[in-house]
């Protein structure tokens, strides 16, 4: 015994998400008939124009359905010198609500993962060589994730920038701003100690 | 700063999945846009035919895309003299799989929570009076869930069917099969205690 032909279609479906098991498919499959079709429906759309028209941008590979991304096609930014590393499109959002960055980003989409068979060309690298090549930038900075594979990734980028005219710096990492020492772990308290800074009064 | 609109509107969508927040409906639309997009595809055509297609049978309620559902139209169940009445269609399949029961279902797909203005017509009890009325079952199983929402509504039903010549009985609650007296809850203790039969050797 199972479901009707198209609700188990649905539940199967929905089992294509991250982190959503057969339980969780079935109550999301449920919520949305008996309680939200239109949301359901919505979804649905949404899902089906995404799928077919969100592209990468040619620039910087962020998702964008145009050729350009917002932050390549802005006008403030096609001069900039500063080209940002990161693993993913939710790392360039959270950069950019620090308001601290106005320079350019390269986005991998991941990070080097040889166990995974992502290798340097799955995460554009060489793409990446042509923009240090293309001498826009003249710091590079790496803002991947601090991971073992995230620092891999840093590492090997840094090798290829190495080869052309740019200074390279990697962001601090170290005690979280309103965190307690006693609850950060040692690996953290120990990149914040080689880190430390001569304090200015 | 945001996603780019197809993005953003897509991650807006997940979040009318029951327990997907904004962190999560991001990881889902980065997943499924660099991993799986056959995935989301399908699941977008699924939802979408789901949405249009599925309703509910005519005499259980149980979600299918045809008239009556699968265990109504099976011509073994025709003629079944017990009708089981249960909350979601997760628990028809559930007593499906034990293979113990062999009537027919009425599935609420809720119940009685007037602090949700879900009252009798919601759950289609007005439906459910014409079945007991129709004189085929002889008897009424309640195996609504036993929560205090679940007692309420099998208590509410019961009074209905009482109003005509059937046999109203309740699914034993008790102590799980495989479980240990040790760590089931007080509640559950007292009702095997109060619902224990004579022991035949």
């Amino acid at each position: 015994m199972k479901f009707s032909p198209l609700l188990q279609e649905l539940i199967d479906s929905f089992k294509c998400l991250p982190g959503i098991g057969a339980k969780s498919a079935q109550r999301m499959a449920f919520h949305l008939l008996e309680r939200n079709r239109r949301g359901g429906s919505k979804l649905a759309h949404a899902l089906s124009t995404a799928m077919t028209d969100i592209g990468h941008c040619r620039d910087c590979r962020n998702f964008t359905e145009q050729e350009l991304c917002e932050i390549c096609q802005s006008p403030k930014r096609k001069l900039a010198t500063s080209l940002c590393i990161v693993e993913s499109p939710g790392d360039v959002i959270a950069i950019e609500q620090t308001g601290e960055f106005t320079g350019k980003y390269f986005v991998l989409m991941g990070h080097l993962s040889p166990i995974d068979g992502i290798g340097p060309e799955d995460l554009g690298l060489d793409r990446l060589a042509q923009q240090f090549a293309s001498g826009q930038f003249t710091e590079v900075i790496l803002a991947t994730n601090p991971t073992v594979e995230g620092e891999a990734t840093a590492h090997y980028i840094a090798e290829i920038a190495q080869e052309h005219e740019v200074s390279i710096t990697r962001i601090a990492h170290g005690v979280p701003v309103g965190g307690e020492l006693e609850y950060v772990d040692g690996n953290t308290l120990s990149h914040a100690f080689s880190g430390r800074k001569r304090y200015s009064l």
